[in-house]
């Protein structure tokens, strides 16, 4: 229990998962769903990483999908209240444009292998677990939706196909997961940075 | 050997792999890989879903890597070539490079379960393999960002950053594979097009 109150929710990852045991299996599970993927990962290799026995995961998680569900779910969460966020702010639709860009850049630059197994492996989760993930990226989808919306009746963006438009800003940033590399030259800040410039440009926003 | 004499390189998915054998073979990992992953696939499973022994597959391809780095060169040297050919067309920068992304994205789109396997697997490469595949990504990074200085030199686009442009209209293009659904709304020649004009508006083509 020492453990568990000590997690913070905002620097340990995961921390919103307890007790600590079912933290430390789902860790082990992000690491190794992204390293080889969810099909080639048992959970005796879960159990594992995490230092456990496969009994011992059992008590906290009925199947690999399980583990895989909670991840998906909890990244999707993460992922929509990030846009949410930094939608509700104050301010003109270009400037919550960038800054729903940048904060998305952002988490998948420096959760990239989170974002890698919640982006990927979409096609392993159940059918009414695939239902639950779809009706969470559709809301995602909604919030930059409505900004570019927004844009166009205030006359401030020119966009002519507002749904494809959305999908191409989320889709820019979502790749952002694949390629980014922590010795890389560009910090999640500036990846960030210079996306929202982009998408700006992409909109044609009067600035 | 007649199945062999009768393919035809532009109209049979991966034509260029002969013989026959071979090239069933390759087709089978393909779908194997975009479907399960590199690593949950065995080549038993390969063999199998070619309707071959393994004894068979191994006439062809002495590992599974084998298969992989032969998939992912390939496909990476016809990624470049159709780069290539949309850069080497004579036009304006802004002609160019709305022809390299459209006809990225139609590549991307049109042969997504390749291009998956090519994109997401690159870790499970032997290094020799690649550093020729990472070469190989070099050389159409190349051809993006020498139409994007073009284009600045002419004073045709206005981009503050190219290595960064150039790495984000690639990764526009690439993500496509990750979404594109040929039970979708779009046609991989209306996502081309719409994402060609959203990377003009990128680089404030003058229009």
């Amino acid at each position: 229990m020492a453990a568990a109150e000590e997690t913070d929710c905002e620097n340990v990852p995961w921390g919103e998962v307890t007790p600590e045991a079912a933290r430390k299996l789902l860790v082990a599970a992000v690491e190794a769903f992204a390293e080889r993927g969810y099909h080639a990962t048992t959970t005796r290799d879960i159990a594992g990483r995490a230092g456990m026995s496969p009994a011992a995961l059992y008590i906290h998680y009925k199947t690999k999908e399980e583990l895989l569900h909670r991840i998906s779910r909890i990244g999707h969460e993460r992922a929509l209240e990030v846009l949410e966020t930094a939608s509700g702010r104050g301010g003109t639709p270009g400037e919550r444009l960038a800054e729903a860009v940048s904060s998305f850049v952002r988490w998948h630059a420096g959760r990239h292998d989170t974002a890698r197994v919640v982006q990927y492996e979409l096609d392993a989760l159940s059918d009414e677990h695939r239902a639950e993930i779809v009706a969470l990226r559709r809301r995602s989808d909604a919030v930059v939706r409505g900004i570019l919306r927004e844009g166009v009746e205030s006359g401030e963006f020119d966009v002519p196909d507002v749904p494809g438009t959305t999908l191409a800003v989320l889709s820019l940033c979502i790749d952002v997961a694949r390629w980014f590399n922590v010795q890389g030259r560009r910090t999640p800040e500036e990846v960030g940075a210079l996306y929202a410039d982009l998408v700006l440009r992409m909109v044609s926003a009067r600035r």
